[in-house]
């Protein structure tokens, strides 16, 4: 049986849609690494540095629903990486038709490079079905109201940060 | 009965597409503002400013048309503009499937923000059904020819503004 | 401004979806018909007159809300009925992007018979947008429960139905 | 950690695409039971015993690799088989954006009937992913070559019940 | 350079769509068969002899413009047939998502079956971007009008063929 | 008969799927000009002269096989680039939904401007599926392994290149 998954994604911000995949593959592994890239061709709102902070904050708030949860960054290839940590398994979430084919093509992309890698996916619960971090970042740099779509010491983060 | 409806866009810049869903919603509703986004992020080619000057010759010149068309610029969350104008109602255009989901997430995501906002959707005509602003953009870029994609008086205003 | 608006299906059998799509629009518009196809070809679970007697028995159940909404079955083509009835707004749900193909292919092809006639779209609220008429049908064949998927009314009717 | 998955599908007849999530499943759970669902209502072309005799064929066939697999038949719904077994994991394939589509809402569907239950999706790998049962349904009774579609055992099956 | 080219379907029945596709398809091969799959099983409205007969008629209305078109009947496999008439290319159309994803499997399934073949595909002009048979079928059952969706021919062979 | 066809593209860079079009291409048309697109717009990671010289060096690679085939760049709009070489047809690959929906706007787009000019899409071969240019750059900025994606001169200059 399969024991350690990978959870990766930039995370700019994590939202409540990644911490309900998160809590879902807590629950089916015996570990789950959350991978955050560095992504700076994506030109991120937060620093790898400062989307870190945001996730282990979030994991101490959740610590006793996912004690088997841990956050690392990491900077070259999943597929790489991936075998770095002799993992099998990574875990991605899928939202919309737009995600399925991008999942698919990066799936058989990674899978050309380590063949040993497995991807599987989650889809969100229904009442996460809309929150995507690119929404946040819109509402977030328009001042509006995201309390409802990230965890509470993110919300509380980021308005600190804003100051 | 509703009577006031937002049809919300960036508008880089109003083409035929745009103006053949601004005709059909000035038929249904009472009043129809058109509400050009700054959308700073997405780095327009025609500033805010010219985007609504623009669309202000476009209706004047079907003034007799649509007696019951305004144009508004706005910067803030989309629903917090159509909180501060009490209007219910947002119109938003699909075109292709892409269009379709980001639209989906979107009304999502403003129903969460005012919950007695209400978005419809209008398909174009068949003759529209090709046109978007992106692609008018890469034709006026290359020099090409995009009399038969944009209202009259916008093409004759991108055409002196480009001397 | 327009006035009547007909909300056109097999309702088979009407589905809490429906439900959330007639509120809204009678709020939009000052008379709404369900107009109920007879779709033999698709043959249906239930017959085109248990359908209508759902619909009615939902529209008693919720008639303080819904005042201005009727319920009319027809078994002509669509943009026919809709010119017998001087209708000139259709009204679609949009669910996920199977039907938002087929509804543009309807679309063109009503307006290409009826060219006065607009469609507009609505997309369910979250807590709807997974219920269709199919999977209610399937969790009724298979003796699932259905209470949270349909209005009480027809709930009860199709228990009674069944004995 | 999850120990009992559950693999569900008309299986009509089981391919090689089924085969390689069969394998990948193996390898990722304790226990895996694929669960075959009558599904008279869409009048399959083998009788559920056959097409759950060729699954035993290709599970006696693959037994070294596959000791923690096996196959039941079901007639109720989903998420009551899942909790007469209790199992807490569904496992599907997604092959197309309408897959896709279908999956999305019979997940949320199946969350509303039993919420603890969690359903995972794996894409066939790239050679399996233009298998469909309905396709080599459609090259058998067309009578061409199937051999590089399905186990070997189902394809003497199938040669066998054709006589 | 290829020669022959072969344009398979339903035609149940062929509509100024497939009228589009077959013209193009002669201007650019230098011969093209239309062959028309019996496809019982999917029940057709018009018989595997009246769908050959409409076609028939409408190339010998077109006589002129399509020089280089025939029209044959086929029961067994694409691929198969394809290999008899020593033909390496297949001509499809592409309409919508839907049917993007079924061409791709089935064209996969035929490489799988005769490597030598290539399928291209052609969008649809604008005009006919809307039109397929099974809307041209359901206007025909409700008795709608329909004499701008099919050549002249067919048009008039199905009014006389409805009395 | 159809003598020359384009295939225009960016080609940042050529991968194993635009040769396997080019090849499919080749046995179809008299001639086939690789039309190099400038691109700015899209920041490509190799600059047009580059990417010019690396698809030379593949036809030089392919010389035998792909006999009639050429390299040419291009900085105007593709249909007036088509006009000046008389050329009437365009060559385009679809992978995924999402190319599906921007190639059937851009064909309409192009029709618009020159309606002499016709569109036709190849599907890639299995193997070729998931490869993009995007998914060869985004391993190239990360030092993976990306032999397997692109041809072997291709590959050489790369690796030559980033020294």
């Amino acid at each position: 049986m399969t024991k350690l998954a990978i959870y990766p994604g930039t995370f700019d911000p994590l939202t409540n849609g990644h911490l309900d995949i998160i809590r879902r593959s807590s629950a089916m592994f015996q570990k789950v690494i959350i991978a955050v890239a560095s992504s700076e061709i994506k030109n991120p709102l937060y620093s790898l540095k400062e989307r870190e902070e945001m996730i282990k904050i979030t994991l101490d708030e959740y610590r006793k629903e996912l004690p088997n949860v841990e956050c690392l960054t990491f900077n070259n290839l999943l597929a790489t990486f991936a075998e770095e940590l002799d993992a099998k398994v990574i875990i991605r979430g899928l939202r919309v038709v737009s995600d399925f084919e991008y999942e698919l093509q990066m799936g058989y992309a990674n899978a050309s490079l380590n063949n040993s890698l497995e991807t599987i996916y989650f889809m969100p619960t229904l009442q996460n079905a809309f929150i995507s971090s690119s929404i946040v970042r819109s509402i977030i740099t328009h001042n509006g109201r995201f309390n409802h779509l990230v965890p509470k010491g993110i919300h509380e983060y980021i308005l600190r940060y804003k100051k």
